[in-house]
């Protein structure tokens, strides 16, 4: 298992992550500010690919200079404010979901067991 | 902005994530142990939506128990072994980018006014 690999692409797949949702808050301020900019921004976002957040601010940064530097201002004040937070919500996430998917899992390998040993006792029943 | 939603989608896509590259570590694993076990598993994961691993991991606890438990050990001793490190990596990662692309941006527009300057001395040498 490479770690450090794996840490690598889970940053990368972040940084784009919290790009798209800086995206989201600029848009959200614009709708409140300034329509029109917010429906250019919508249509820019649908035709570039969101996906690749760093090949998103290039393109955005031709186009609308000012809009690409305040996407890039917001998803810093946003990592800079979860970011500290995020390793322990990730790890109670994975831990609680990991306990719920044994749980249910053991629920009904519980369930097929019973049914079993309830349809035993008949036939031993029917046996006497 | 609503930094706490921001944060719960962001853990959330972080634990989908991580389930994904759990899922690829126990496939290399398989791969070097069990191969036709790890060509089960690759077909499983293409056939089931490996975008949200909640899903997933609830179909390969039906299908193949022991797999999926093998996959929610992994997942939670990824983010043991990297969690505490991503905030930092991320952090960085964007703050470089962002001096990257002002870079690139400020490189474009001074060699634009640079030839616009370079344009302006010919035309007033031909006005002279």
């Amino acid at each position: 298992m490479d770690l450090k690999q794996i840490a690598r692409d889970t940053a990368k797949v972040m940084v784009s992550y919290l790009t798209y949702q800086a995206v989201r808050t600029v848009l959200g301020q614009l709708r409140e500010t300034n329509l029109p900019r917010s429906h250019w921004l919508n249509a820019f976002a649908t035709r570039e690919k969101l996906q690749d957040g760093e090949a998103f601010l290039k393109a955005l940064l031709q186009a609308q200079p000012d809009l690409a530097v305040r996407v890039m201002t917001v998803r810093q004040h946003i990592v800079e404010e979860i970011g500290e937070f995020l390793p322990e919500m990730v790890n109670t996430s994975i831990q609680q979901s990991n306990i719920e998917h044994r749980r249910q899992y053991l629920e009904r390998a519980t369930q097929m067991t019973l049914s079993d040993t309830e349809a035993q006792p008949e036939s031993e029943n029917s046996a006497e």
